[in-house]
């Protein structure tokens, strides 16, 4: 079978650093051009825009996006029209509608899609799902807290109108626990703390809800030292599942459990070869539906200034 | 034909000033139950519950939802699964993911289903759709301008989280302009302006554009004093279209246009029951979208305290 010919667009660190390692590792992709404005990637061909790279001549069958979220749309929306299947890195969009528009345009193409929701693939998940599948769920407490200082260092961006503050890690535990559940999550409340020369969250608060009344509640720190927690537990009548490290750590009742081996991405990669053969997509809107509704019914009280 | 056998929840003000004559001026309803809480509606029967009602055996085909957005999620699911039509105040629920997921709801109950965006009904829009078909877009100016104290007194939840301070009018007008033009709106960036004793904003400007890159822009102000101003101004390449008064009034080049005499509410359920005849539904969410997008990516700025 001839590999899918991979184009990608936005050679930044999350390119360098997980997808072009995870291209490289899989036989079934060959990366055939990079799209960037930064230092070019070695042994492709390099083109500066997506445009130049559709326009070239060099056949590609699919385009990884890696660029920020903020533009995006309009590259994805390119390479649909010139018939690529898509991979397009979290949070999709800079907006919901945007993603939303995504979901259809993919489906009018009738290409393949895939929002790399990527934290869905850490090595505890798929345990962790079998487990609960035939459970009696109970209540939900997400913690996620993490020191903004070392994981973002200087990135101003992250504290202006649009980008995610807290919820920019926060997205990747409410995609690890609406792949867990079964139903649809809500959001019922959220309280916002926003530094007072910022404009978005360095931590929050989220009540949310399925439509049997479950209970699940998330804290997100962005300012919590360097004593890291990325941490999900769901109490079932049978006892208490818990994910640690992001999900790449299971235990339950306390007993550690064996995970799979696979990273995250090299996973991200096989899902999306597995997509492009059935002629499928997996574009799920679910996180970034409820960071835009925790935004939009949340409340919000303004702390203290932040300084990176 | 006999007439649709309509049951109403939530005798409020909006009830009773809209829906109870609109319902009553068509032949093809029949309101033959009422759930609400305050005082009763005459010559039907009256029910604490919507729970009570749909157990009471009297027989019901379709119920309007005319309560408060917050805990109407529960109650239209509550009809649905009961197998009712459903016909649903605008904003259609206290979050875009609840709202959503009603949207599933209808289409896996195989019922008929409306989001009232009774805006979209006032008396100029019919004719401008048709005038706008066939021109040039160029530009769409909105402005939407009202005194909250006059409209909303004493109405504390509109400043709460989840309550839309300024956008609780402001999205009839975005109601309206996503039903006149013909591709979906995306917010690209907006200012809310939130009084530092609240929530929510007072006033907003946003920027909007379609895929197309069209340039809409709106202004909405909840603090305006007395002289009311609720327009749309629609520059085409052929002329200038103009809604005045809420979409009563339209006028293109300055030249005031015949528009329908027929209320909006009585148009809301003239649709409502061609729906039900059409096995269909209209369950558009671009409005609540556009919202729940401007309070996501909106930059907020505090501005002096809000006392009604």
């Amino acid at each position: 079978m001839q590999p899918i010919r991979l184009g990608l667009v936005g050679y930044g660190k999350i390119a360098q650093d997980q997808h072009v390692p995870a291209i490289h590792a899989n036989p079934a992709f060959e990366l055939v051009a990079v799209a960037t404005q930064g230092q070019p990637c070695a042994g492709v061909e390099n083109f500066k825009s997506l445009g130049e790279l559709l326009e070239s001549g060099v056949q590609v069958d699919a385009i990884a996006f890696c660029t920020p979220p903020q533009g995006r749309f309009a590259l994805v929306q390119e390479a649909l029209a010139a018939g690529k299947h898509v991979l397009v890195e979290k949070p999709p969009c800079a907006t919901l509608g945007e993603a939303m528009a995504l979901v259809e345009h993919v489906s009018e193409q009738g290409v393949s899609g895939l929002f790399a929701w990527h934290s869905r693939y850490a090595q505890g998940i798929e345990a962790a799902r079998e487990w609960l599948s035939t459970r009696t769920l109970q209540s939900v407490q997400i913690d996620w807290k993490e020191d903004v200082r070392k994981w973002h260092p200087g990135q101003a961006w992250i504290w202006q109108p649009g980008g995610l503050g807290v919820f920019d890690p926060g997205i990747n535990a409410l995609s690890i626990v609406t792949h867990l559940l079964p139903l649809p999550l809500f959001v019922e409340s959220a309280e916002l703390r926003v530094p007072s020369n910022c404009q978005s969250p360095i931590a929050a608060s989220i009540k949310m809800s399925d439509t049997r009344q479950l209970d699940i509640r998330a804290e997100f720190d962005f300012d919590h030292g360097h004593d890291e927690l990325w941490s999900i537990e769901i109490r079932c009548a049978e006892g208490t599942l818990r994910l640690d490290n992001g999900g790449a750590l299971l235990s339950i009742d306390g007993v550690r459990q064996t995970v799979s081996e696979e990273g995250e991405y090299a996973a991200v990669y096989q899902h999306f070869q597995q997509l492009i053969g059935n002629k499928a997509s997996d574009l799920d809107l679910q996180p970034l539906r409820l960071v835009a509704d925790s935004f939009f019914v949340g409340s919000r009280a303004s702390v203290e200034p932040f300084y990176d």
